[in-house]
Parts: structure tokens; C-alpha cells; sequence
């Protein structure tokens, strides 16, 4: 069994030709190139065209769905097969899985963009437009696209861009200097900021507990945060260290633990349900400092999901996941740059929103972390290692110098 | 300001007078020590008389809150305070903020046990007994027990058992030998057996990745696990193994990668969906093998909840926080032993619901999430740095071994 | 300025054409692909020839030193640039500094094989050979190679073998299967004995305190280690379990710490003191079991170099580190397969003195450790993130298995 | 068997009661406390005697030599057992191995304070003085002490010091505001230059490599390091940013990788070669800024030991290790605060040579690290997670605010 398929763009420079030939050997499958030609210089794109065999149907098929996701497409001008699922929140079984990458469909002869663009949903068919969902949100009847004929995706060609972020998402180590990394990024802030692009952040409590949260707060006032995406024990520490100055049972300033911290904890919980929310706390003067005093002053787009460890929460956490997943998606409408600080399940969380050329920045104290939010197939996706306290001071820092 | 407060028990060998003396010392305030009657010989209790004097009255309240947490009470033999709460959701004040440890308050001169004992709690009077609950819980009129009066608790003390719990407690770290762990945890799990009480796993994707799900399928057969406490990821990684034999896109006989994994994943999600459910897919012979699969064969009690970051997520993802966490407080009551495999937000959220008492074995081939898990306060935890996996085959093989 | 260069082999699947087009643009230069010829099958090579153009010398001669170091050679047929050494210990300062690839020189218009091939060494040409040398052991009058002409690399293009060694190497985890690495690993050992090849272990005192003595000894006994390369603390250790059964002062049976463990390890150096060595204690009966008594009785071939933080150290611990490097590069002579369990300084001396065609498999609980073990430009190595004492403990059953 | 032990100090506060009774029962012995006297204030010591039964002089012998390392004395007033070495570098089988705790000896009927105290020594008795001394240092006829008793060991109460030292050594955890750690280690080494006492840092090449060099220039210049104790690595990434502007082949300003920045590191290393070493190219104006550079401006006391992993290595590094650790130790007389910044080799080693009086704070990204290097019984340490390149400049800032 042979198939021919093709691609284009710059296939050397982000090693997808490397990654096709892998795939193929992998699934124990053969190539063939019939045709290659190699861009001249770095601005000229490549184009392959080849021919893949595989001993049955089965591995052609398996071959053929992953180098759909590397960016090839079957070549012959198929349009792509739509069937209608047959009952709520499950897809027929051949449905095609999205990557984050942009995709286009072909219907009556013409590629049409897929909306919404995210990883792990599906195509939907409906009005002439191609659109992204999650297997929960199909209904009955929805023309959902199946196979791989007639998809085609582009996925974010590694740029070598002037702010040299794409060299900077090589490798991810803690023997980095830290200063170039916060240089970088305070540049591509203030090109988002004069571009009217959002920038989200996504931060755990870790924020508060290494005394990043005063230059948070800078942040917010200078303008560099359109919206805010945590949990409950960002709100709670935030809120904790106001009241109180400790968080997580910490004395902020003089480091001393302090054993019985956690009645500053629930007691923080206990002032802002006492007030009933986050919101009406500042507007009555409970809550007149902090990540989210900033937020709800400067009218920051906040979501905070719920989690099992939640201890309150807090009535603003939002306890039903399904609302919290939506209401973050919706938030992320329009934002260009995304931070994530020291959260392993929030940026995950995000990181499966988003759409591969939104740039994401993770930074968290465990290589592991990094890596793993890292690791989304995405060219617009660096990680550094660094203490969250002392990178949110360097780099509120760095924002303010550059405002000059 | 002064007042008296006297303590008894293990208070050397656990180092509760060490962290009482502490306490005093941090907050400033000093302490005269009236009497001590040391244990001369390891079985024997110590008590302790001592008058803890502050510069005011707030200072002293801080550190009688904090000594009162050790295990101090207060002496001269009043009765605890109570105040109707005037509205729901919220705590006085001044409520007491319980710990995990035994307590008991002192009512018409009677010392009468809390029950349902859990940290970050308070503790309602209703019918003359003493109630631990949540915040959230509280409705108005509930009766709150309010400042430190009349409050007692008594710590586990560290033993210094048979099975050698308390010895391993010491110290984390990756250098040690965990075959040594692996039969204490062994052995611990066969007397749980043989006395009738339960034992939950708590347990992350990790283990399904490792290759550790087989081996505890082996415990599930065994009889070892009455409860499992889980996220949607588990779950869906068992599942997918169980249909394609990959685990987040890596096929786990040859460990090759496979670029187009998620579509296996994506579609693992659909095939449940489609049957209705995990219990209807085992029903179906949908699913024919794996962790669930034996879970629901062998009638575990299990409960999934949901976080931002699932996808799908499975119909069985319990999605609504707030019932996710009444169902893992439900499913826990009556374990006696608890194993967390891989997981820090379901581990976290499991600590934060047990008494002291519960013993807990936190597993993790991190260090720091080992370490995080250990930290409640409570001899009763140990912590053991492997992987998950190699854990699992160890611990399948050491049961088996005992059996026969 | 510019110069043309050209390479051939599996240039896109072992990413080097992707790497050469990276170096040209960081360098601020430019190609032109003035040729290219794909390999059409997974087994034929590719070619490309493209003009390099730099704004001045200097920039350019940045630029082709790297790319040489890619597999570059310029074209053209110049001989390499030999200029004698002014004085002894002291290169010329535009000397040839090696990699660990294979390589050759072209001297009286024939490509000559590089020597003792290794990493941040010089070639020297002497009586018609050309040898690698590392900088100290140049003498006044050596005929060095200096600069880019007449250099020629053959990178390990990565194989898509059938032991899948090159698809493990892709990625460093904690969440993997081991048992899938472990089962390859016993394959490439196996193999390696029938073929005669040496196989070398390099291996820290974690091996002794995780339990993993014993099952590296089962290796010694089947024929699977040639050389041992190791410092002082893992043969003290290994001698204070084989005289207290103790580790670091941690019972080795109970897992019980021994607060005065540091008396049996200095107590265990006074020993092997008294003896007079490792081996005379073998002899005499002093020391009979463990990790060295096997080694000693199996002649394997062991080399113990000291470190600054050596306790002792014992007589057998070679304390001049210019010596003890010479052996460890002696012992690693035909040496085919290395393994590195948990130390990272040792790890990195050996790694450094491989040339890049030998396999490397890097075995550590700490994913910082492997990441920066497996990182040395070479496709022959794995790094596997597991619990040592248990892979010793897999290992040695794998490998008893395949016995039978 | 039994024997009556005593010992008097903080032996709550500093958790040695704790400790001593652990250790009885550990070695399966049993204790009855014959007499107990609690300090009543913070200020007061207390005292104990107890009783300690064994089933046998084995085991009895074992549990002595412990407590005797936690500061108890077999009670009756016996001199310390002195036996003459039969040959060099062997002690008696039945030596006292010392501990890093201030101790004294009973010689008729006197107690005599030990000099040069460290770890893992034996004491020698000449000319009326007691000295610590390395195995490898005992000489035939050498009066070696033996046994217990007549040893007696002071522990390091745990401060509750006016810096908080103290409180701050109790946890290491990422999860901390460094900038307190920092403002406390600033006003510890104002303190310590103040009082004339030396200072003296560990560093690795990491502190190079996070762009702390520049920082650590300026505590140089500052006159706050009378003492750096290295290896090669440090002075030659140290010296290859000084000539070519990178570390590892990273850009310093950029961060950007340079595939071939081995060569930079081989021609930094033959540089130095060339100009006779580190102290000549100063002279000379080959090396005219960086650590090295300054710390030989400075006469700042210097040591840079070798270890298998070296390139080069530059001609100052001091390859035989016995030489290496003696001036290490020769340049640590007198020094009473030590920052070990990402080295554990080097800290490790360091650590084994420093009596537990003297201060040790630990610096690395990475929190295993740090725990092991602060685990050496010493009160006097503290371990700081965090970015060493950010903790640098942190703290240059903080020692220059208060200069002004």
C-alpha cells in the first residue's frame, strides 16, 4: 500500500523533513522522495513530495495521520471526508484529532482556515466555516471532519527573529544567565504592550511565597497584565500576606516560620467570605494591597479555577471545572503573550488552549517543570530555570527602565 | 501579660518541648519553666508546667494559639467558648482553627473528642458532641468553638514501633536502598489487610507511564486496594494503554515515541464516551484490561476529579470541585493507610483531609514533591524517593511473596 | 568574504544540515545552497555544497570552525596547516581543537585517520600518522594542525538500528518505562560480550547505598564488567558494607541511620589501611565481599581516582589527578559500551575522554544529571532518569534471564 | 552491661535529648534517666544522667560511641585511652573518630581542648596538647586516643540569635523569599569584616555561567572575600568569558549558543598556558578583568583543586589532591563564615575540613544539593534555594546599600 504526500516551508530549519523520515521508519513504513527542492538562502522555503509504502491499510493509515500532523498533506486534491456525529459529546470514530498548529480543511475545492485553533479537539463543519471544538461540546448531527484527506496544517516555522526568541528555546538548563532571558522578554512586553496585544500570566501561589508578589503588583500598574490566570492558593497567599504579612505561614520579612500559620490562612479565607468576594473586600477596605487588590483596581480579566487541594476556596474560585476551562478560553481571546510562573497545572492547562504561534513563557525553579510545559510541539514556547522571586524583580525592574 | 499552660506526653522524644520553647522564643515572648517530670525510660510520658509571658495581650494570644497547636492547654480548667456563627459560610473571628491531631474541648467541665478531625477545619457543638467541619460547611447559628480555651490536642507521638515507621520518617532522599521500604510498606499493607482496614492509593498518570500499571493491577487482584483516589489523566492513560498499548503517545513494549500519540489519547476519551462511561465500557467489553478495569471488576471504591488541565475529560471526571472533595472525604473515612503514587495535587488534597493518625506513604521520584507530601505535621508520613514504576513491580512482588 | 563548503551523509535525519543553516545565521553570515542532493531512501546519503558569505575575515573563520565541527570540509583540496609547537604544554594559538567525532586530515592530498580520537584535544603529526594529544602532553617542535583547512569530521549519523538505541535517545524523562530501556540495554551488553567488545561501568557510592552492590557484583560475576572506573567513595562505601553492613551509617538490612555511621567508614579506610590495599586485603581475608572483592577476584580492570572531597582516601585512590586520568584513558582503550550509575563527576571526566562512537548510557535519579551526561554531541547516548539500586536490580535479572 | 552517661547544655532546644534517647533505643538498648534538672529559662542549660542497659560490651560499646558524638560523657571521671600508632598512616582498630564538634580530652584528670578540630580525624596526643590529624597524617608512635572514655563533645547549641541564623537553618525549600535570606547573609558579612574575621567562598563555574561573575567581581573589590577555594572549571569558564565574551560557548550577552564554544574554552585554557599561568597573564595584560583578575589584584587567598573532569587544566590548578586538600585546609584557618555557591564537590569538601563552628551558607538552584551540603550536624548552616547568578547580584546590592 503507497500513498504520495507532500509539504513545503521551511522543512530543514524546524527538522520536520528529519521528522517525517522518522515517523516513516518508526511505523516500520518506506519512503521514496520523488521531488526536493531546498530553499537557497534562509528565506526561501523547500518543498518535498513523497512516496510512502507500508505492508497494509492499517500502517499506511498511521503513517499517514502522523506526517499530517508534521505539516504534509495527501497529495491528489481530495476534499476533506465530513461525517455527522451521531449522538452528544462523541465524535465517529476516525474523527480527526487537532495539534495546536494552524490547520486549514479543503471543502469544494478550497482550503478554508479552521477557527479556534487548539490541540485535542475536532473540526466542525457548520455555515461554511471550519471551527475547533472539544468532544464534549459536539451535538448530534454536527458535520464533523474524519480522516486525514483534505487537512493540511502549517506548523510555526522556527524563526530566527530579531529578539532572538527562537534561539533562546533550545535548551533549558539552570546554569543560564537569567539577566538575558528577563532582557528579552521585557522587549517582546513592551512591543505587546504598544502593539494592543493581551498578555496573560498564569501564576501559582510559589509567586507570594518568594516575595515576587510586590513586583507583580508593579507589574499590573505599569500595564503589562491583561489577565490573570491561577488557582485558589494564589488568591488565598495574596490575600494571607495583606492581611497578615505571612503566607503560607512565613513572616515575610523576617523569613521566621511561623508553626500555627495556617490559622492566618483559614482566617484569610474566613475575612473575604465574611465580605463575600474578592471584589466587594477591596470595595468595603478589607483587602487594600496585593496581586489581587492590583487586579481588581485595575481591572485585570482574573479567572481562578478551583482545584482538589483547595482549602475555602475563596467564593471567586470557580469549583465547577468545565465553567473554569471555559471561562480561561475565553480570557485567552486575543492574547499574544502568555507568562507562566511556577505552576506546573495551570500552565498545562493553558498550554492545551492555546494555539501553537501564541508565545509562551515558563518559569519555574524545577527543570522538570519547564520542560514539561515546554514540551508543546511549539517553536513559540522558552523555558527558564530561575528563582520566580528574584526573575519577577529583575524583570519589573527591567520594565521600568525601559519605560524612560 | 502571662498565663500558665501545662502539656504531657511523648514530649522529648517527638521534640514538642523543643518546638514549644521555640514558639515562645519567635513571638518574642519568654518562658519560665514551673515543672517537669521527665519519662524515665521510653515508655514513660514527661510533663511539663510552664508560665509564657508577652509584652500585651495580642502577642500572648499568638503564641497560646500556636502552643495550643503543640499540644499545650491552657491550665486552670475552663471551659471552651462557643459563638453562634451569623451566617453561612463564615467563622467568628476568632474561630479555632483546627489541626490534624486528636483534640478534644472541654464542655460543662467534660473533655469530649472532636470528631471527624481534619486540619483547616472548625469544630461545631450540636448535640453534645464536637464536629469537626469545613468553612463552606458552616450555616448560620452554628454553634463555633472560638479562641484557645478549653482545647486540647494531643500529637501522634512519634513511636518507636516493630515495623520501624518512625525511623524511616527521618529523612528524604534518593540515596537510600527502597527495597528496605518496599517491605516495611509490605508488611504495613498485610496487617492492614489482616485487621480489616482499609487502604486507598492515591495515584498520577506516572504510574500508567512508568509501566507501573500491571503491577498494580497485581495489588487490585491482591485485595490491597479498597479505595483509589485518582485524577481524569489516570484514567485516561490507563484506558488508552488498555486500547492501544501506549501511554501519552509512547508505546510501552518498545518505548518508541509516537509523534501522533494524542490522537490515541483523543480517541481513548471518545471510545468511553461512545459506551457511556468506564463502568458501561467494562460492561460492554469496551475495556477488557487495565487499572479501571480492575478497579471496577473487584468493586474499588474509586473517585476521579477533575482538573483545569483534562482533557475530555472521561464521563466518570468528577468536574464539580466542591463534590469531588466531599466524595475523596467519603471514600477515605475508615483507611487506616494511604499510598500516594506520583501525584502531588491529589496527594495534597488527600493530606489535607486526613487525621495524623492515618499513616501515609508518599512515593516520587522527585525529591521535592516527596518532601512537600511529608510535610503535615505528622509522624505518620514517610517519604520514598524511586520510580513509581520499578516501586510497583517491587511492591507486587513482596506481597506476593508474603502470600504465600 | 566567502568560502564555499560541502558535506555529505545522512545529513537531515541527523539534523546537521538544520544545524549548519542555525550556525551560518547566528553568525550573522549567509549561505547559498549552490547544490543539493537528497538521499531518496532511508540508506542513501545526501550531499550539499553552499557558499558561506561573512562581512569580513574574522566573522567567516568563526563561522567555518563551526561548521567544520558539523561535518563541513571547505572545498577546494588545500592540506591541513601544520605549525610546529613553540614550546612545550603550549599550542599555537590558531591550533585545531578536536571534537570527539571521527576524524581526518588531509596531508599530501591524502585524508589521513585522526588517533586516539577525543574531545578538546590537538592533532599532532608525527611520522606520517596523525595522533589526538591533549594540550599538556604537547612538546616543543610537535607539528600541530591549525586552523580549518584539510579537517575533515565524520559525525555518528544517528542509526536506526535494531536495537532502537538511537529512538531512546531522543528524550530525557522520569516518565518512561525502564523496564523497556533496561531490556535494550541487556541486549547491547549481551552483544558485546559475544563480539569481545569491553564494556566499562563508571559508578558513584549512590550504587552501594541504594542497594545496588549486590547486583553489580551478580554483573561482575557474569562477565559484564571490564573496567570499573569509580572514586574513593564508592570503594570505602562499598567496603564499609562488606565490613558493618552499614552505608553512609545507614544499615543496609533495616534502613536504620546510625548516627555514628562516620565511625565504621573511617574504621572501614583504617582497615584497607592496615592491609596495606584493597587487594592485599582481598588476599589476606580482610575484605571479603562487595563491589571491589569481586572486582579484584574477577581481574577487572579498576581504576579509583580522588577528589578533593575524599575521606581517607585509601591506598588503591590515585590522589594526582594527571595520573589518574592517564588510566582512566588507558582503560577505556577498545572499550565499546560505557555505563555511568549516578555520578556525575566521574561521568562527565569519562564522557570527555570517549570519542563520540562509543555508547554512552547515563543512569540517574536526577533528570539534571543524565540532561547534562547525555549532552556531547553525540547520538550514542542514553540517558535513563530511574532509581539505581533498582535498575541494577532489573538489569541483573534481565541479563540472568537471557542467560538460560 | 550498663554504664551511667551525663551531659548538660540546651539539650532540648537543640533536640540532643531527642537524639540520645533515639539512639538508645535504636541500638535495642534501654535508658532510665537517673537525674534531670530542665533550664527554666531560655538562657539556662539543663542536665541529664541516665542509666544505659545493653544485652551486651558489643552492643553496649556501639550505643556509648554515639551518644559520647552527641555531647554525653561516661560519667566517673576516667582519662582518655591513649594508644602509640604501630605504623604511618593506620590508628589503632578501637580509634576515636572525631566529629566536627568542639571536644576535649581527659589527660590526668585535666580537660584539654582539641586543636585543628574537624571530622573524621583522630586526636593525637604530643607534647601536652591534643590535635586533630587525618589518618593519613598518623605517623608510627603516634599517642592515638582510643575508646570513649575521657572524651567529651559540645555541641553547637542552636543559636536564637539577634541575625536569626537559627531559624532560618531549620527547612530548605525553593518555595522561599530569598531576599530575606540575602539581607541576613549581607549583614552577616559586614559583621564578620567588621570584626576582622575572614571570609571565604566556594564557588563552582555555574557562578560564571548565570552571569554572577560581574557581582562577584564587585563582593571582591568590596573586600568581602578573603578566601576563594575553586576548581579548574570556575577559573578557566571565568577567564574564557574574559577573553572571548562566553562561558560554555554561550554568549555572556546574547545567550546565544555557539555550537563550537569548546574552542573558545581550549584557546582560553592555552592563553593562560602561554603566559605562565593565571598570575603572570595579569601581569602581563593577557587577563585584565574577572574573578580570577580581581582576586589576584586583591591578593585574595586562592585555590583552585583539580579533579578527573578537567580540561587543561590551567597551570595553577593543583592536581595532587593530598596537596590540594591540605592548603584548602591551610586556607580556611581562621575563617568564620563560608558561602559555598553551586559547588557540591568542592562544598562537600570544604565541609568535611570546617568545625561545625564556623558558618556555612549554601547556595545551588537545586534543593537535593542543598540538602546534602547543609547535612553535616551543624546548627551553623543554611542552605538557600535559588539562582546563583540572581542571588549574587542581590546580595553585591545589598552589601553596597549598606555601605553607604
Amino acid at each position: 500500500m503507497d500513498e504520495i504526500v507532500e509539504a513545503e516551508g521551511h522543512l530543514i530549519d524546524s527538522q520536520l523533513l528529519n521528522a517525517m523520515f522518522d515517523t516513516v521508519v518508526r511505523h516500520d513504513a518506506a519512503f521514496e522522495v520523488l521531488e526536493f527542492r531546498i530553499g537557497r538562502t534562509n528565506d526561501e522555503p523547500s518543498f518535498v513530495s513523497m512516496r510512502v509504502t507500508s505492508p497494509d491499510q492499517a500502517g499506511l493509515t498511521g503513517v499517514l495521520e502522523e506526517l499530517v500532523g508534521l505539516g504534509c498533506r495527501v497529495a491528489g486534491g481530495e476534499d476533506a471526508h465530513v461525517t455527522p456525529a451521531d449522538r452528544d459529546g462523541c465524535a465517529p470514530e476516525d474523527f480527526y484529532s487537532t495539534t495546536n498548529h494552524r490547520t486549514s480543511v479543503r471543502l469544494g475545492g478550497e482550503w478554508l482556515p479552521v477557527e479556534r485553533q487548539r490541540m485535542d479537539g475536532v473540526i466542525v463543519i457548520e455555515g461554511g466555516r471550519a471551527v475547533c471544538r472539544k468532544l464534549r461540546e459536539i451535538r448530534a448531527g454536527d458535520a464533523i471532519v474524519c480522516g486525514i484527506h483534505g487537512v493540511k496544517i502549517v506548523p510555526e516555522f522556527q524563526e530566527r527573529d530579531r529578539l532572538g526568541f527562537a534561539f533562546m528555546s533550545n535548551e533549558i538548563s539552570s546554569e543560564r544567565r537569567v539577566e538575558v532571558g528577563v532582557a528579552r522578554i521585557a522587549d517582546m512586553m513592551r512591543a505587546a504592550r504598544k502593539a494592543g496585544d493581551r498578555i496573560a500570566f498564569v501564576a501559582g501561589p510559589v509567586v507570594v511565597h518568594t516575595g515576587g508578589g510586590a513586583y507583580f503588583c508593579d507589574l499590573i500598574r505599569g500595564g503589562y497584565v491583561d489577565v490573570l490566570l491561577a488557582g485558589n492558593a494564589l488568591a488565598v497567599h495574596d490575600v494571607e500576606q495583606a492581611l497578615y504579612g505571612t503566607s503560607l505561614g512565613v513572616d515575610m520579612e523576617s523569613g521566621r516560620a511561623i508553626e500555627g500559620g495556617h490559622r492566618h490562612h483559614m482566617r484569610a479565607i474566613n475575612a473575604i467570605y465574611r465580605a463575600g468576594g474578592l471584589r466587594p473586600a477591596v470595595e468595603k477596605g478589607v483587602l487594600t494591597s496585593g496581586v489581587m487588590y492590583e487586579c481588581i483596581r485595575r481591572n485585570v480579566d482574573y479567572v481562578l479555577a478551583g482545584s482538589i487541594r483547595d482549602d475555602g476556596p475563596l467564593p471567586d474560585t470557580v469549583m465547577n471545572l468545565v465553567e473554569a476551562q471555559d471561562r480561561y478560553t475565553a480570557a485567552l481571546q486575543g492574547v499574544k503573550l502568555v507568562l507562566v510562573l511556577s505552576t506546573m497545572l495551570h500552565g498545562i492547562g493553558v498550554g492545551n488552549m492555546l494555539p501553537a504561534w501564541v508565545r509562551l513563557v515558563c518559569v519555574d525553579i524545577n527543570p522538570a517543570v519547564v520542560t514539561k510545559l515546554a514540551d508543546r510541539g511549539s517553536s513559540q514556547t522558552i523555558g527558564i530555570v530561575t528563582d520566580v522571586g528574584l526573575f519577577l524583580r529583575q524583570l519589573a525592574s527591567a520594565l521600568h527602565e525601559g519605560q524612560v
